[in-house]
């Protein structure tokens, strides 16, 4: 078998036409190789970047002996297609848009780091780029998870952004998120002689209650306002349309803000629902917004454009678990990711570029 | 492929042995035919009889020109086998057992009424036997409603008698059943901005309230107080650890007394649940006691035993609605059918055949 040959992307058309161009070079978690030869066919003719691959994920940085280092990364993974590829460029309400996988989460800012990680051959400080793998699929697979165990030394950074969308805005931190299975038990029974046994679907009643009435907080951390979320994603109870059901699950996820750890929303979640059976399915730590750090606050006043929290859970907790103070800043509305039809405005995609080449190449940076 | 001879079942060693025999010959519903066709070599001898095989349920009648008929019937088939045959007769807390499948539900009745059919060469009554098969599948397979679809002159009949298990008391009537999904709708939303979305799931809180909170009627029809029962028998709803959910089901089985069609328990239903979307998926008619029909009112006086509500739906009410009032009679604790260590006590057996013997000798019945 023969390795398909990598052709560079064409880094003279623009970031628009860039961004079209990785986008039809489809890369579903799992399937990102190819994708990751054709940056490595782009980028390894400049000298000003040292290109570290590990596995399917490309690190490309200056060494220009700053003073100061940024880490601006994105992933190059999509959710899976569906019809929606090759991508088409055309007007949406009058405004010029790409439309299909990948435009929004999170190619367009992908692109705009890699034309940039060419341009800047002498940025105001010295830059890490990293394109990771496998961000859309389990956190094991997680590529800057992996990277950053297996080489914690690319991890030296004062600030790092990362290019997940947020319509060319400052998002800063994250929610935390837990996932708590919460049971109530019953006694089975023939549901001809109920009164025999004990429901433990009624039982779940007050839990639904707790929930429906429960009032989520607004949480300002650093500035910004964070809305938590406490919901049932799940339930499941039953064992047949004639038995009186032993056993109920809640399935409960609660978005928590970046002032508090996993333990202590775990902590939150058993005062609520104590009185049942409790597991722990999943958890992330939150991100800090990390505005208050110098680069941050001056990248804010470059920009010039709102700062706002981000709700989702992003890698940026990875950076902020690493004492590295993180944002995210990329086109796309954050609300079209992974919808079929995910589509990106192309001013986005320029402002971003405009931002970003900007600040790196302001002299006050150092 | 050669048929496998059908030797009849040895009447000689009483209706406890005929018990263990007919349990020895598995027939699971849907393979109770080598067992029909040992029915009908064990009956073809007896001149008193005529038989009818329509699939493999078999009618036995007399046809005596008595001026009243009785209509006795039995289901062949059981739930599947667990490790519970061959049968072992033993003592249970002193009390001598047959234990293993279809022991209670309900060949103990069946060999009763096989021993009682050879025997009984003058009854009082005239009598049709009838034992069907697919009484614990789907309505649709069921034997005795087969039956009746293609040969309704076979029931004509002033009482009935079905031999499920009562442990040997007389059981009226049977409860109804009706099966409703009840339907909460919601807006889908990524669970990071719940706030986005419309929780389907805290909207099913309100019916779990209306269900725990259920007081079941306890209503009395012709001197039998029937005990309702109403039950989320299931529950579902969400979409993935990470999503509002945009619709919840809550199953719901209401069990209502023989005071009220199916229609009036919708009715009902629809009620307490008006204001969500309801489907009604599974509905059975009751039956009403029947006590107060004459060969009824005998039949309780000749055995001197209690009367009592019949809670679990049976065959009972097919009669009642062909207008033929039918009672519960047979050896074997309900609670015990269908469970791995099901069994009889050997006394209940020997109760029953004395019982009815009894009752069809009984000259006045005429």
């Amino acid at each position: 078998m023969s390795t398909p040959i990598a052709l560079p992307f064409d880094l003279s058309a623009g970031t628009v036409e860039l961004t079209r161009e990785i986008c039809d070079e489809a890369s579903v978690s799992g399937a990102e190789a190819h994708l990751v030869d054709r940056l490595v066919a782009t980028l390894e003719g400049f000298d000003h970047l040292e290109l570290i691959r590990h596995g399917n994920t490309l690190t490309a940085r200056t060494n220009l002996g700053r003073a100061q280092r940024v880490i601006i990364a994105g992933h190059v993974d999509t959710v899976p297609i569906n019809n929606n590829l090759p991508i088409r460029r055309e007007l949406v309400d009058g405004i010029d848009h790409l439309i299909g996988r990948g435009t929004v989460d999170m190619k367009g800012g992908v692109a705009v780091q890699v034309a940039l990680a060419a341009e800047l051959t002498d940025p105001a400080v010295d830059i890490t780029w990293m394109w990771y793998d496998n961000e859309e699929v389990s956190s094991d697979l997680n590529g800057l998870r992996l990277l950053a165990e297996a080489r914690p030394d690319l991890f030296e950074g004062d600030f790092a952004i990362l290019g997940e969308p947020t319509r060319a805005e400052i998002e800063g931190g994250c929610n935390g998120t837990v996932r708590i299975e919460v049971r109530t038990r019953g006694l089975r029974a023939h549901s001809a002689r109920a009164w025999v046994g004990e429901n433990a679907i009624h039982a779940a009643a007050p839990i639904l209650e707790k929930l429906a009435a429960y009032q989520p907080a607004q949480i300002e951390v650093e500035g910004l306002v964070y809305r938590e979320g406490l919901n049932a994603v799940g339930i499941t109870g039953g064992i047949a349309g004639n038995v009186i059901p032993d056993e109920c699950m809640v399935h409960i996820n609660y978005r928590f803000a970046p002032n508090k750890s996993a333990d202590e929303a775990i902590a939150h979640l058993t005062d609520l629902f104590g009185e049942w059976d409790i597991t722990v399915v999943d958890r992330a730590e939150g991100a800090r917004p990390g505005l208050d750090a110098p680069l941050a606050k001056r990248f804010l006043t470059a920009l010039g454009v709102p700062a706002l929290p981000k709700y989702g859970w992003t890698d940026v907790a990875r950076f902020s678990a690493l004492g590295i103070p993180a944002v995210n800043y990329g086109p796309g509305d954050p609300l079209r990711a992974h919808a079929d039809d995910e589509r990106v405005a192309v001013a986005e995609i320029e402002d971003c570029e405009r931002g970003l080449r900007a600040w790196l190449s302001t002299s006050d940076l150092d």
